[in-house]
């Protein structure tokens, strides 16, 4: 028996390519911050023998299997009753608790309370169960006693939003019933603006001086730039931290600015800071990005602190007519252009009397470029109460690629023009 | 030997959470189409044994085995040199193209040929290549001869904008040489506004008389509603498409509106076509969804023919100063009320001189709430040359599921309003 996790989903929505599986990452992210390492993750059908089959297997190989799907109200969803069986349960019985939930909740939206959704209720008679407060269907947790040691299974509803709810709920309970626990540390250090390659050279002498046990991984992505992970499997707490935190010191020295957050710090949440920090406040006039970056920036709580609001100038005509941009400057120089970019964000500047403003102008495809202007080109500006700031870029991707890496890149321009000014 | 697939993902950044894979879903879904079955997805570590035992595995279990992952520049990729043990090659060899390629890349980007680029066209000497235009590590194709038949192992790199381009070159060599495909069908009905259970209970009689052969099962989702897929798996073309049809032709009459489209049919890119049939053109304002509507439109293309722009009015200020609402009915009402986002939607309409509006206050969370106005409250309104139309909301999730919701909510509301005025 392996102190491992595996993490197995359930549902052909997935195998088929219907939805991709976002419950994985996030779980195996929990496991790691108890101290789990995740092994495998494993997609199968909505099949019961397959279901029976595949968690037989992976309770005899891992310490913690978590599964997710196949327990909603529907007639496709099998897997409670392959957990009967695997669990070698004598019968399904009413879970008073989320019983009485499922009366909650349907009686709040005005639903009349079916079969189905009293059947949520039925589970498996020596099963703990893990109380579903955000739908319907409730989780399960079974120990098993294997050889020389415990194995536990967890099972919960596939819906993300309920899962998010109890997963915390069934690790806790394993890793207080767990003493063989291990420690786990992974830093993640977040860079913007430098290619995975030319990346990969300028630290390479960093990298080869990395201490015994330490490993390195590049995560490039375009949306949130390339992120290095640093891990570490050994076993004392403090000796993982401080050989970590030691390695991303030296490596703050060479990027500097290029490093813009650790974690889940994100361009968004780092600009936002720094605003807040300053007690400035912005508005955005985009017009390729379409709302994109004020949709980033207001996802964060608190935006509404610094962040004011935008407008969205799609046409030439809003452009004048909300933006003050000169007709004769959009007929010179084009929409898209530093000209034009320079004026929308003064413009936004004085209508929202912010302290500072963004904008955006470019050509996202798949049509609308011209003999000098590609698609992927991109005019950014920040605008000041001292001076305008501009920024040209060229992205290389489809449409809804090229805004995402358009967002990117005005945000990251502004948090690296926030950085000179403040 | 089944004649089915499977997906391997390689890498550590997956096992760990730090990313969701998003490749698989995609590989499956163009599987699907040429027929052929995926039967399991798994994701394993970045580690060179566990990468030779599993591939080994899944070639002796699978007609096709895709992997994607481990191909970058860096050094913790290692697929390359396992996929070489597998397919017992004696040596790596430079892919002419391919280095070609690369060539021409560092000199666009003005970024230096390093030994690590070039050593991306370093391939397995018995791998037929599949070159990659958007990246530098080039995929492989190796056939495997096995007792009976012939098995198919494709490795590609797990960056999703690279492999997405490789993926269908790939595939279609696959199914050129292999004589005993098969033909799947799948038929998906998108619907909006009903709860899953609720939706169980309604088609309970439909599904209960669906022809044998035919598979039904729920995909709910915040963002795009519950979406029903329906699946056969028999053998003929004809037959396969006829029973599905036939099926969705009786739920239609069972649903009517609120189905708002099929397969990739999003709510934006629906309330786009009837705008676009219709001559209509569109504006938006925006407080608690802060352009999050905007972006989801502007992300489908040519929104630009009927989407004129909007704006993001935050503050109780730009409220009033940019969409003309009354600071009475702001002191009165409250800027979460029917009052406030009806004026919302006609000055967006005025000052934008769009056919129709779309206006947005609420409460997103996760502070903001009062007695008698609870977080995920939603006022939406809809502004014609004719009339103003209304609606209240109320969602029950955390921040960013809110401003998700509120969007989908929103878009719904706009076209069901769209489907009663034209």
């Amino acid at each position: 028996m392996q102190k491992t996790a595996c993490i197995c989903t359930i549902g052909d929505e997935i195998l088929i390519g219907q939805i991709v599986d976002t419950n994985s990452s996030l779980i195996a992210n929990k496991l790691n911050l108890l101290g789990y390492r995740v092994d495998s993750m494993i997609s199968i059908s909505d099949n019961y023998d397959t279901i029976v089959d595949t968690l037989e297997d992976l309770i005899n190989k891992y310490k913690i299997v978590i599964v997710t799907g196949g327990l909603g109200p529907t007639k496709d969803d099998i897997t409670k009753h392959a957990l009967a069986t695997i669990s070698k349960s004598n019968c399904l019985v009413y879970n008073e608790q989320q019983l009485s939930l499922i009366q909650k909740m349907c009686s709040l939206r005005g639903i009349e309370l079916s079969q189905l959704n009293r059947d949520q209720a039925l589970v498996p008679e020596n099963s703990d169960i893990i109380v579903n407060y955000r739908g319907t269907a409730p989780g399960h947790l079974f120990k098993f006693n294997l050889d020389s040691s415990t194995s536990y299974l967890v099972s919960l509803p596939g819906v993300p939003y309920e899962m998010e709810d109890m997963i915390d709920r069934a690790l806790l309970t394993i890793s207080q019933s767990d003493i063989d626990n291990r420690f786990i540390y992974h830093k993640v250090i977040n860079t913007f603006g430098i290619p995975e390659s030319t990346l990969a050279h300028k630290i390479s002498s960093w990298e080869d001086s990395l201490p015994k046990g330490i490993s390195l991984a590049y995560l490039p992505n375009p949306i949130s730039g390339v992120r290095l992970r640093l891990s570490t499997y050994s076993g004392d707490r403090i000796e993982c931290v401080n050989k970590v935190e030691e390695s991303t010191n030296s490596l703050k020295v060479l990027l500097e600015d290029d490093i813009y957050g650790y974690e889940d710090d994100t361009l968004e949440s780092v600009v936002l800071s720094l605003l807040s920090q300053n007690n400035l406040t912005l508005s955005i006039a985009e017009s390729c990005t379409g709302g994109n970056i004020s949709s980033r920036l207001v996802s964060v709580p608190n935006a509404s602190r610094v962040y004011l609001g935008g407008v969205i100038a799609y046409s030439n005509n809003i452009k004048n007519k909300i933006l003050n941009v000169d007709i004769e400057v959009i007929n010179r120089f084009g929409a898209v252009s530093r000209e034009c970019v320079e004026q929308m964000a003064l413009g936004v500047m004085n209508k929202y009397d912010s302290s500072l403003s963004l904008a955006t102008t470019g050509i996202a495809g798949p049509s609308g470029d011209t003999l000098d202007k590609p698609i992927g080109l991109i005019w950014i500006s920040v605008a000041t109460k001292n001076g305008v700031y501009s920024h040209k870029f060229i992205s290389s991707g489809d449409r809804v690629r090229n805004i995402q890496r358009f967002s990117s890149e005005a945000l990251n321009f502004l948090r690296k023009t926030l950085l000179k000014i403040i």
